[in-house]
C-alpha cells in the first residue's frame, strides 16, 4: 500500500481571470441557499456583483455583502435591462427556474442556474429553442462536482488514465431531511419536480463527466415515500441505473435519510470501477474518522491503495472556465449540450419512475 | 463521533455444538476451493469428517488433513451408501451441483453445497421437488455473508433495531480475475450460470436476511464482457436492482475488475440504509489504511457515527446452527426457503439480463 504521492492534485485553486467590473454578474431568487455558493465562487474567481435583486431582507443583504459593488435592485427588471450585466446567476424556486432563465437569455445575457435546471422535458424543450435563437448560455451549477474537490479531483484522475476506461459510476447522495428548516415548495411536487429530477441531476452529471457519455438509456428508475407520511408529495427515495452509448452504466441513490448522527448533511460517495482501477471518492465526510475530513479521494490501480485528501488543493475550477467561456464564447467548463443531457436524462427518469409509481 | 462501545459484538466464535461422532459428513468435489472452508467451519462447530471423494490427489489430501478421522473414498457412490454419513459437503462445477445433490438427498443425507446452488430454474424446481419428497435439506453456503464477520454482524445490528426499518442493501462484489490461475469451466456460460446466477446470489441473499423480505421482483439486470474478449463466454460485470415485498430495494454490480494493487481478492462491501440510520461493511478490506484490516463494520444513526472492527468478535455462527438443524430438523440457520429464493431470485436476474443481451 502507498501513499499515493504520484497522485498529488496539480489543478490549482481558483484565482481571478478578469479584472474587476469586466465581468459583471447579478444575483436574484435566493430561494435556495445554493445561490451563496454559486456568486461566492464566480467572484474567487473574477467576476464583479453588481445588482441584486431578492424581495427577502436578510438574504438580499446576504448577497450584497458578497461584493461591495453591488447595488440591490427592486425588480428583476432592473437587472434584465443592465447593460452591463453579462450574467444572472439564479436559484428559484426549480419549475420557475426555466421561465426566468428564458428572459434572461432574451435580455441578451447568460444565465447561471441552480440544478436542477428544469421541473420538465417540455421546459427543457422550450430553453433548447431560446438558447439556439439567442446564442445565449443556459448555464447550471451541478454543484456536487463542480464545487466539490474529490469529485473534480477524480476527473483529474480518470483524465490522466489511472484507472483505464470507466466502465461504471454508482452515485450515492444521501441528505439530510431537516423537515422543520424547509420551505413549503420543499414538498410540493410540481415545485421541485421529484427527486429524481432535483437530487439525481447530479449524478447523471458526473456520470456523463467520467464515462465521457454524451448520451445514455435509462434502465431502471424508482421513486418512492418510504418514510414520510405527513408529506405525501415528498419523495424521500430514488433511484436510477443507466447504461452509455459506450457500455459503461450508472447507478444512483439519493434519499433523505441522513441519520442524526452524522457529523454533516450526506454522506456522498461515488464510486468509479475502470478496466485498471477503481476510485471512492467521500466527498463531504469519511466516517467515523476522529478527524473530520472531507474530500478523501481512495485510488486502487495496479500501483496500489492510494489516499488522499484533496481539501484545498484541487479548488473548483469550473467558475474561471465558465468566466472565460461567456466573455470568449468558448465551452470548456461545460457545454451547453453536456447540461442539457444531464438534465433530459434525469428528467426522464423521473417521468419512468413516475409512471411506474401511478 | 463516539467509537460505539454500545455496539460491541456479543456472538460468540464458534464452539462445538456436538460431541465427535454424532455428527458425520463427508466432503466430495472440491471443484471450487470454498469447500475447504465449508468443511472446516463445520468441522469446528462439532462435525466430524468421515470420508473424502475428490479424484485430484492434492485437493484430496488437503481435505484429508482437516481430520485424522477422514477416509478417502474412490466412488461418490460409497459415499451415498456409508449408513453414518449425515450430511455431503460439496463444491462441484456449478452446472452440476443440483444432480449431485438430488443423488443425495435420495440417499437419505442432507446436502451443503457451495453457491451458487443451481445454474437454471429446471434445477431449481426439480431439487424444490426432490426435498418435498424426501424432508431432506438442500443447504447452500453463501460464504459472503455466512462466513464473513462484518456481514453476520451488520445482520446482528439491524436486528438489534440500530437502524431502523431497513429501506435498501447495496451490495459490490468485485473479485480478481486470476485468469491464469482459473479452470476451464470457469469460462464455460454453461458450467457456471452466469455473473448474476453466481456471484450476485450472495447480494440476493444478503438483501432478503437484511430486508426481512420473502419475495422480490427485478426491476433491472445485465450482464456484460466489457474488458475480456479473450474469454467471450465470461460474463466480467453484472448489476441487477430489485424490489422487495415490503418496499426495500436492493442494488448489486459483481465484476471482475479488482485492480492488481489491492491487498486482497476483491473490495466487497455492503451499504445498508434505514429510517434511522446506516451501516456499511468493508467486508474483505477498510481501503487505503496503513494496516491491513478486514471486517469493518461502520454504523451512523442517531447516536453519531461509531467504526467496529469486528474479526475475531463475531464468529460464524451459520455452521453451528446447521448443524443443529440437521439434528433436530429446525430451520435456525437458514429456511430451505430462504436457500432458494435467493437461487431463485439470482436465476431470474440472469435469465431477464441474457435475454437483454441477445
Amino acid at each position: 500500500m502507498q501513499q499515493g504521492h504520484d497522485y498529488a492534485p496539480v489543478m490549482a485553486p481558483t484565482k481571478p481571470v478578469c479584472e474587476p467590473g469586466e465581468f459583471v454578474i447579478a444575483a436574484a431568487f435566493a430561494d435556495h441557499g445554493h445561490l451563496f455558493g454559486m456568486v461566492s465562487n464566480l467572484l474567487a474567481a473574477g467576476a464583479t456583483l453588481g445588482y441584486v435583486y431578492e424581495p427577502d431582507e436578510a438574504k438580499a443583504n446576504k448577497l450584497l455583502a458578497l461584493d461591495p459593488a453591488a447595488k440591490r435592485v427592486d425588480s428583476f427588471d432592473a437587472i434584465l435591462q443592465a447593460p452591463d450585466v453579462h450574467l444572472v446567476a439564479a436559484a428559484a424556486i426549480p419549475n420557475l427556474r426555466a421561465g426566468i432563465g428564458i428572459r434572461v437569455l432574451q435580455a441578451d445575457k447568460d444565465y447561471f442556474t441552480d440544478k436542477c435546471p428544469f421541473t420538465s422535458l417540455e421546459q427543457l424543450e422550450a430553453v433548447r429553442q431560446v438558447v439556439l435563437a439567442t446564442g445565449r448560455k443556459y448555464a447550471v451549477c451541478f454543484s456536487e462536482r463542480v464545487q466539490n474537490e474529490a469529485a473534480e479531483h477524480a476527473r483529474f484522475l480518470i483524465e490522466q488514465g489511472t484507472i483505464g476506461r470507466v466502465l461504471q459510476v454508482i452515485g450515492l447522495g444521501p441528505h439530510r431531511l431537516s423537515v422543520n428548516h424547509r420551505p413549503d415548495w420543499f414538498f410540493n411536487k410540481v415545485a421541485y419536480g421529484g427527486i429524481l429530477c432535483d437530487l439525481a441531476s447530479h449524478q447523471v452529471e458526473q456520470f456523463l463527466t467520467y464515462t465521457g457519455n454524451q448520451d445514455a438509456v435509462i434502465t431502471m428508475a424508482r421513486v418512492a415515500n418510504l418514510a414520510n407520511p405527513a408529506h405525501p408529495e415528498l419523495e424521500d427515495f430514488g433511484e436510477y441505473s443507466l447504461v452509455g452509448d459506450n457500455a459503461a452504466s450508472a447507478y444512483c441513490r439519493v434519499d433523505w435519510f441522513t441519520p442524526g448522527g452524522l457529523r454533516t448533511w450526506g454522506d456522498g460517495r461515488t464510486l468509479i470501477t475502470g478496466t485498471h482501477g477503481m476510485i471512492e471518492c467521500r466527498k463531504y465526510v469519511d466516517l467515523a474518522r476522529s478527524s473530520f475530513v472531507d474530500n478523501t479521494v481512495l485510488l486502487v490501480n495496479d500501483t496500489g491503495e492510494h489516499r488522499q485528501s484533496v481539501t484545498g488543493k484541487v479548488g473548483f475550477p469550473f467558475f474561471a472556465a465558465l468566466i472565460l467561456d461567456c466573455l470568449n464564447h468558448t465551452e470548456l467548463a461545460m457545454t451547453q449540450e453536456h447540461a442539457f443531457k444531464a438534465a433530459e436524462l434525469s428528467l426522464m427518469a423521473q417521468v419512468i419512475a413516475d409512471r411506474a409509481r401511478v
